[in-house]
C-alpha cells in the first residue's frame, strides 16, 4: 500500500509540476533584472524532481500511519498551492500576486512539515528541503519584483 | 479536528478554484462555437462552490477515519489535476490538452470516490456530484474541440 500511495502522491506532484513545462520562463523572464544569486534555469527542474520524490515519500509514509488527519489535509493544501504559482507568475506575469501565492505556499509547507513530523519524524525531515527551496523561490520572486517594479502587475487585466 | 480538516481541504479547493478567476473565459471562449446544451457561464462558479463544500466534507470525514491511506493520496491527486485544467484551457487555449487533463481528472475523481466509499459511504456519495460535473465538463470540452478544430492547439507555442 505504501508504494501505491507513493506513486499516487508522485502523480499529484507531477500534475502540479507540469505547469513548469506548460508555462516556461521564456524571453520575458530572461530579460528581467535579477539578483546576482539567481539560480540557473536548469537547476529548477532538477531541484523540483528531487523535492517531488521527497514530498511523495513523506506523504506515503504518513498516509499509512494512524492519526494522520491534519497532515493529510495539509499535504493536499500545499500541492494545490504549488501548482498555482507558475501559471500566475509565468502565465499571467503577475509578480505581486505570485509573491502572495508563494507566501501562502510557504506557510502551508511549514504547517505540513510540522504536522508530518508529529506523525513520523522522517516524513517531517523529508519536507525540510522543500521548505528551504520555497524560501529561496520567495526571496527570488521578491527580488525580481523589487528590481522590475514596472512589470509587477502583469501584461493585461484579462486572460493571459 | 474534523472542522479544522474541513477548512484546510476547503482551502485546497479554493486554491485550485482560484484559477477560474485568474483565467476567465473572456471573449475567446464567448466566440467559440458551442453545443446547444452548454451551461450558462454563471452556473460554473455556483456549481463549483457547491462541489467544493462536498469535496472538503468528504475529505475531512475520511481524514479522521482509520485506513484512509489510498483515499487521502487520491484526494491529493484529484485536487492537483483540478487546478490544472483552467490554465491549460483558458490560459494557453490548448483545448486538446485540456481534454487530456479532464480525462485524467475524471479517472482520479472516480478512483477517489471509490476509495472514499470504502472508508465511509457518505464521503463516497459526497463525491458523486463532482464526478457528474466533471463528466459534463469533459463532454463540453470534447464538443467545443470538435466544433472548433482550427482552435485546438492554442494561440502560441510559447507562454500564454
Amino acid at each position: 500500500m505504501i508504494w501505491i500511495c507513493f506513486a499516487i502522491f508522485l502523480g499529484a506532484c507531477f500534475a502540479a509540476g507540469s505547469t513548469g513545462g506548460l508555462f516556461p520562463p521564456g524571453a520575458w523572464y530572461r530579460d528581467l533584472r535579477k539578483p546576482r544569486w539567481t539560480p540557473p534555469n536548469w537547476l529548477f527542474p532538477v531541484a523540483w524532481s528531487m523535492l517531488y520524490l521527497c514530498m511523495a515519500a513523506a506523504g506515503a509514509r504518513v498516509a499509512v500511519s494512524a492519526d494522520n488527519a491534519l497532515a493529510m489535509a495539509l499535504w493536499s493544501l500545499q500541492i494545490a498551492l504549488n501548482g498555482l504559482w507558475t501559471p500566475v507568475f509565468f502565465g499571467l506575469r503577475r509578480m505581486r500576486l505570485g509573491l502572495g501565492v508563494l507566501c501562502a505556499l510557504w506557510l502551508s509547507v511549514a504547517a505540513t512539515c510540522a504536522a508530518l513530523w508529529q506523525v513520523d519524524w522522517i516524513a517531517g525531515v523529508l519536507f525540510l528541503p522543500y521548505l528551504a527551496w520555497v524560501s529561496v523561490a520567495a526571496a527570488l520572486n521578491f527580488s525580481v519584483l523589487r528590481l522590475n517594479p514596472d512589470q509587477a502587475e502583469g501584461r493585461t487585466a484579462g486572460p493571459a
